[in-house]
């Protein structure tokens, strides 16, 4: 009992080869994104990187998240270059919301085998929201799992440390009643409901990706990869000017599923319908799939990408910066008694 | 153009009160890791760590890492606990070889559907092995993906951060020629290899997971899930008394694949293939599979699980130690001048 001929790693689906060749092309994607304070290059065990000397009581924030079936997109346009943007910038505002700047990443690749240059495309679009965003790409994994995934298709997930001093760490206990709730746009689905979006348009609606999605002058693929945007920029310097109370990312779970867990126990959000208009994409989905409206607010962020809550006094005026600073930001509701969200 | 009947997310394959479910579950997983720099529970979107307050000049070490196809084994096997430590035992060795500690963990787990408890016996072992190794569990993500995965399957992965202060960085230009390198013996495969195992043991082979190997009086199952240990325990207190001048996690690519990552450029590694006795896993699956010898050794870590760096003065010491902790430890061979790993 043995085989007739000799087995490699390459017959079982592993070329090792390629993985080299990879990870050559990985490390000039890395070090575009180095800052003083990486102390390592890539093909080290570890990624190193220095505790920013000049923070004080330094508390790390990390978070882990995937692209989810938006991956599925990427598959069907075969376009690799915006899920690791999706990735970076979906992990960046995860800890933006506690109040953190980012340090670095790493990522996560896995598929059984890609044609070339797609794990370069996957990987460039995470180098360049890491650098977009300040942050260093300081490692990651391509596993290589035959009989894993589809053929072409891939996971792709990531891992994102960032820092804060804790006295400045967004508490959802300083959250007082009658603070009000400042939205800011999402640019699309981000990275949330894509199973429910694709089954609607695709299987429900027969669209092929390059239809227009009815009501829109935009592609079902152009609208569907529309890239998670990262909120730090606009952001970060309300933050720096102590103006923000709390923030919640409105991803898995739509405002009802995101925006409680910025409130302390005690307290609701009362949030008005009216306030904003639902982007086109929301409505074309929830018409074609007759969806009803509390499932869509649960499933999709309707627009809403992130909720700021600040005080009364200071509400008018971050509204104000974040208008000079060309956001089409909204008062969205006020925080109120009770718990969950209130829709009025 | 519209549905016959209201869409939502669970017809889509999301069950987003399943979702909650386990999220519930986790928390007592996590709560049970926490030590006291773990500043946040589950539920936050990002994980909050203090920055340990004693370390000089601290560099937070990162790695990320999968499981890899041995997860085909856990699926075959309906056997969820162990891949969790795997993961967590990997990352904490691919840190450790830089002379880091580990702080916290996050890990991620994608898969279709899954049976109700099998996420929870994952998290469970990486929430064990986190424990076994002083780690806190700080987060995670647990993404449904319809369509992705096989039915009952799942994809695994896992990121660590630890630390150490800059001055004990392991740093491979320290590595002189003629220091010596001690061996430490692997569990069992690892987490490497396992494409071309199963492919060796179950197509060539026509073996079932519960027949014995040849050779063995172990079960294919048993002995392809055995754990993929944690050198801390052992490795740790060599590491405090700075007996170690740099280490080598064998991973995928094996000796001549990981020991040069930790020797300086214009060194090598001579390899006593004399100094030990190959495991008869390695032996069945090279008969079995007529593989060739360097095949083996690019594939496989052959019984060496982690090669210590020593100086010859510290080197009988650190053996010494080791034995007396019951360690089976051997001199494997020596760094020499060239580069790569020479077998003699």
């Amino acid at each position: 009992m043995s085989a007739n001929r000799t087995m490699d790693y390459r017959s079982a689906g592993v070329d090792l080869e390629r993985s080299e060749l990879d990870k050559e092309g990985f490390k000039s994607l890395l070090g575009s994104t180095k800052d003083g304070l990486t102390l390592s290059d890539l093909g080290l065990f570890g990624g190193l990187y220095a505790v920013p000397p000049d923070v004080t009581d330094p508390v790390l924030v990390s978070s882990a998240d995937g692209v989810g079936t938006k991956l599925k997109m990427a598959f069907r346009a075969n376009e690799h270059g915006t899920v690791g943007q999706d990735l970076v910038n979906h992990c960046v505002n995860d800890i933006l919301v506690q109040g953190a700047r980012p340090l670095f990443f790493l990522d996560y690749l896995a598929s059984s085998a890609l044609e070339e240059g797609v794990a370069h495309e996957v990987v460039a679009g995470v180098a360049k929201a890491c650098k977009e965003n300040g942050c260093a790409l300081l490692g990651g994994e391509t596993a290589q799992m035959p009989d894993f995934y589809g053929v072409g298709e891939y996971d792709l997930a990531g891992f994102i440390v960032g820092i804060v001093p804790r006295s400045e760490i967004l508490d959802p206990g300083r959250v007082q009643c009658g603070d009000l709730l400042i939205a800011l746009p999402s640019s699309g689905l981000h990275t949330n409901g894509y199973s429910l979006a694709r089954r609607i348009l695709f299987e429900v609606g027969g669209l092929e990706i390059h239809d227009l999605v009815p009501g829109m002058e935009e592609t079902v693929v152009s609208a569907l990869l529309r890239i998670h945007r990262s909120y730090l920029p606009v952001l970060g310097p309300e933050l720096r000017k102590g103006s923000v109370v709390a923030l919640a990312h409105i991803t898995g779970g739509g405002l009802p599923g995101n925006l409680p867990r910025s409130l302390p126990e005690g307290l609701g959000a009362e949030v008005q319908r009216e306030s904003w208009e639902i982007p086109a994409l929301f409505k074309a989905l929830q018409e074609l799939g007759a969806v009803e409206e509390s499932e869509m607010y649960r499933v999709f962020n309707m627009g809403v990408g992130m909720v700021v809550v600040a005080s009364r006094q200071e509400a008018s005026l971050v509204l104000a910066r974040l208008h000079d600073s060309g956001e089409d930001a909204w008062i969205l509701g006020e925080v109120s008694e009770g718990s969950g969200v209130r829709f009025v």
